[in-house]
């Protein structure tokens, strides 16, 4: 194996898309509301208008990223609720005006988990299916409308295959279609691996509710937003206070939300020259183990995908093996969603786009950051290279 | 008034009920998990297990203060999240055994927003009204059960007015008159109040779920916990990702469950000094100010009440007047819930326990910490006594 170029205080950290870390401007921004300015949000005296307007300030900054108005945002515990909150939200409140909603294959089980709640519920949901390179056709998603549909929900870019969907595209089928039937339909994507990365204005891609995380672009964990644009109707279900006027309860947390704030502002100032950066360590990944690993199959569309992630599969190889020898190796990385990584199922995107049991069980996620470096990039591609064979060989002498 | 004991830099802080400061222990063991040891908890490597490691620690240290078995731990983002998902989990999760529950109407908005939500959904619920004195009498619990009731939720201690609720006797009604009809019952309490005054012991409560936001007790905003005894069904409302033994979806907020551990296990420690601390200055200032303005009211059970929470009104008195009075003179205080501070409405609370409008648009709440000291008392009790006559003599020149 080659030689780890890290040492014990440093590992080659390419799970991005799982979590990172705080970063220090973030880190700075929020210690101020742990001990000191820790007054309620809600409550009346100085001590909380410090806090009040903290959030506030913070709401603005999060809104002028989105292009949105501070009121349409509304501040929640991460991405899973915000996606729960969007579907549950918006079904709930329409629910008079009809009682099916569209979603994909390919998202984040916060989703499909919330559309199977809905369908506990008595709501019926459509879940269209992506082609082979791991895209929803705009095409598609119109199909699947029905005069009782109230809600389309297509996550922006995917966290397993980092495909990109053109969600702007399917939001202007949506509507059109929609207005053709004198209707309206809600339109949600789930952002959550967006920031950083893509372009995540509202108006640009022509959506009604954005889910958006924390920790996934060096902010806190345990604090995300919804968007939710002005008029949308809006049954809050996580309930109590009035917070967030009157859409989400639960006192404000208010170190989460301002380091939520300055972490998503770094990230789209930081944009252009990360992407591109992430873009030649993930084009150099692909090919460097496509080249040096035989039968590596490349997971969703080339082009279409974040900047940051790889998705490959190598036919004959247990992904539970390979992610031990990187880890032995000091480089985290996964075969998916860390949601799911405890769990023995194959993952639902993989199998989406076609692939076999067998193949979604082999897969590798690497997701970078523009603080990985080529010799990093270097160093996985060898240590890849060198693993997979071994693996293989001793699968190979296991069956014989 | 009298002259402030505090400079610019400190606010006589007597609104512990609607929040804490971060104790600087709990900031520091918070500290390595926001950039250091950040991974996400469910990721297989060796950098996501220290986090994993220290969310395991958490739990158990957690299940210890409450007496229960780590695996009954369920980690949320808040008391509200808690309140919601113990009655929309147990409900839906029970949905074929009946449609029915009960609380009171002195509970949180959380629970009773919870409550409305499953009206919403087709379930029946029974709001129990408390005594003058704002305890809940276990007849009355025992009364509105039904053979399709499947939850019960009583809170213990009232946010509000700090009454002190029987639920271990409530508890034991309950679970006596189901085994009666060959059935079980579940009881839920809204503990958020109790950590650091109360024994929170889930056996000695007789309790199947109990809630707890760990900023009540100088622990973070943004994280609560939940606790579910074993075998209670369970249907989880927040979905995605099989976090939490498949219970509650979401990455872990690492640091912020490691910081609740601590401050849970530190407020337990330190309850016996504090609760007798607390109760000292809470009867000195309730003997205080009723002796020195006219008409006070103590709302709530004198003895059977919180050790730090003093909740009073003085007639013609509106309690936003006061408050600012109070502000402006150093002192953070509130009428009721943070969680309604900027609503007009009077306090459910109060109304329920018999108080008029007018009297319930007249309360202050104190809740005091050990932290407070005698002269702190000294100048609220002074500047209380100097500031109602002031506002009573002014809005009798607006009235003649």
């Amino acid at each position: 194996m080659p030689e780890p170029i890290m040492n014990d205080a440093r590992t080659i950290y390419m799970d991005h898309a799982a979590t990172t870390p705080v970063s220090p401007r973030v880190a700075e921004a929020m210690q101020p509301y742990f001990a000191e300015r820790f007054g309620n949000a809600s409550s009346m005296y100085r001590l909380a208008q410090d806090a009040r307007a903290a959030i506030d300030d913070a709401r603005e900054r999060c809104a002028r990223v989105l292009g949105a108005r501070g009121s349409e945002i509304v501040f929640t515990s991460g991405g899973t609720e915000s996606d729960n909150a969007a579907l549950l939200g918006v079904a709930l409140a329409r629910r008079s005006d009809g009682n099916h909603i569209v979603t994909t294959q390919i998202e984040h089980h916060a989703v499909l988990h919330a559309a199977e709640l809905l369908e506990e519920l008595g709501f019926d949901v459509t879940y269209v299916a992506p082609d082979r390179d791991g895209i929803v056709a705009p095409e598609a998603v119109a199909e699947a409308l029905r005069p009782e549909t109230t809600l389309v929900s297509v996550m922006l870019a995917n966290n397993e295959i980092g495909t990109i969907q053109p969600v702007a595209e399917i939001a202007r089928r949506v509507r059109a279609h929609a207005a053709e039937g004198g209707r309206t339909v809600a339109i949600h994507t789930d952002a959550v691996q967006g920031p950083g990365a893509l372009e995540i204005d509202v108006d640009v891609l022509g959506v009604d509710l954005l889910s958006l995380s924390a920790h996934k672009f060096n902010g806190p964990k345990g604090v995300g937003l919804l968007y939710i644009r002005r008029g949308t109707p809006f049954r809050p279900t996580q309930v109590g206070g009035a917070q967030e006027r009157d859409r989400r309860a639960g006192t404000e947390n208010t170190p989460g939300i301002v380091g939520m704030s300055v972490a998503l502002e770094a990230a789209e100032a930081a944009r252009p020259e990360a992407a591109a950066a992430c873009a030649a360590m993930r084009d150099r990944l692909i090919a460097g183990i496509t080249e040096r690993v035989d039968g590596t199959r490349l997971n969703g569309d080339a082009r279409r995908r974040l900047p940051n992630n790889v998705n490959v599969s190598f036919p004959g190889v247990e992904a539970e093996a390979l992610l031990m020898g990187l880890d032995l190796a000091g480089i985290a990385a996964s075969s998916g969603s860390a949601c799911t990584a405890a769990s023995l199922e194959p993952s639902h995107v993989l199998l989406a786009i076609g692939a076999s049991e067998s193949m979604a069980r082999s897969s590798l996620r690497l997701s970078v950051s523009a603080g990985n470096t080529e010799e990093e990039v270097g160093y996985v591609i060898d240590t890849v290279a060198e693993l997979v064979p071994k693996i293989r060989s001793m699968a190979g002498a296991r069956r014989s």
